[in-house]
């Protein structure tokens, strides 16, 4: 996925407003599995015998996989950029990959579909916050 | 819409962790709006003989577009409830309506869609700003 | 919503390619709504105490939402037209419609989210089919 | 991707419904990549001088995206399993590829962002007709 992100990222025609090329391209990265993590993790979760005791990382993960897709699309576009909204969408992803890490670690030692998601979500919620720092 | 949102919503089996029933459709509602309006919005830009003048507008439509399809989907979810998540995701809905907003007013003499686009997405920033402050 | 998508569709700068402008808008109204349906039935179902009887049906919900929501944005555009596509993706939305209400209807009698669920499918199903008969 | 999507497949708790392990994990990473390359390729096309030339190839971008992401999130779901649908979602998937590649080609040998996105379209038609074909 990095190898796609970056060779699209260098045929950009303008130039990137300053945004840090690598920082970018580990975050659209994350992004993008973290999306596909969470909903493939919700579903596993789903088929549980136990799915009672797991509503709430399904529905977090549901929620995470929203708006790591949402984050992902918007750090793909260029044309245009404004600062505030990607700030503010950075904010919201590093929100949501931080509660859907939390939850799933809680189940991590039981389901290795949490175990997995829980070092997505961790690694995204960490690309958030880098790319975040470098906007400042 | 809001027939719609508000049926589902008293459909709910559990309590909305007291949540204002009414902004929270009324917010659900504007969202789903907005997201197709900025669609369709982003759309007719392409079509314009002077689309090379909207291309700020297409982008930003864009990204409104998909913050607030995710925000939708987030606020229709109640299970395993997370405020900070819906706080940060009501912000960066909040800032994308604004942007689009802004973007689209200054097409609104010229283009009947952007000055409906415009209002689509004032409506929606008002929506998550009321919403947002009954959470606190 | 229907008034919202009609005057969109009017602010349209060019031709809509012969498509049956009411027609239309009534598809891409079913769709936004049935997304949002779907959304709510899969939290709603995730709430009740007997979720592990329900987990095809939050599933189907969740694949229904998608796809629903995918479709009324491919009909909120008319830029660049292609009959090909718009058939195809009719073609699976009213699949995962008629999937989504069968398995809502077998609950229709218990959870009133997956009555009203149930009623939201048909009518995006019959909407789909619809369009898809105009086309031809 | 792969690694991330084969790791989550084989954490999946009860079985895949006969579906070709590897044909599904390369047809649902094909899905994810394509859908951020069409969303990058759009955004690219919009940055260039000769944006009024490329209307078509941005609406065919942003079909292909959303349809590539549903494509993959439903890929990504094993629970209830029903493949009338998995089918008609990837004949509308393969649809879209098709007409995106067929549109990209066309600039390929202008931009360089058309040439890889024509790629990706490409690599993502095969991949669902070879799952479609092993679903038979």
């Amino acid at each position: 996925m990095t190898h796609h992100v970056t060779s699209m990222l260098e045929t950009y025609p303008k130039d990137l407003d300053g945004l840090d090329r690598q920082k970018l391209a580990e975050c659209m990265t994350a992004c993008f599995e973290c999306a596909q993590t969470c909903t493939a993790c919700a579903d596993a979760c789903l088929s549980e015998g136990m799915v009672a005791e797991l509503t709430t990382c399904i529905r977090t993960n549901l929620d995470c996989a929203d708006i790591c897709a949402t984050t992902g699309r918007i750090l793909s576009r260029h044309t245009g950029y404004n600062a505030d909204v990607t700030r503010a969408v950075l904010e919201a992803c590093r929100a949501a990959c931080k509660s859907c890490a939390d939850e799933c670690e809680q189940h991590a030692g039981m389901h290795e579909h949490c175990r997995i998601c829980a070092e997505a979500c961790r690694r995204c919620e960490t690309a958030c916050a880098e790319l975040l720092a470098s906007l400042e």
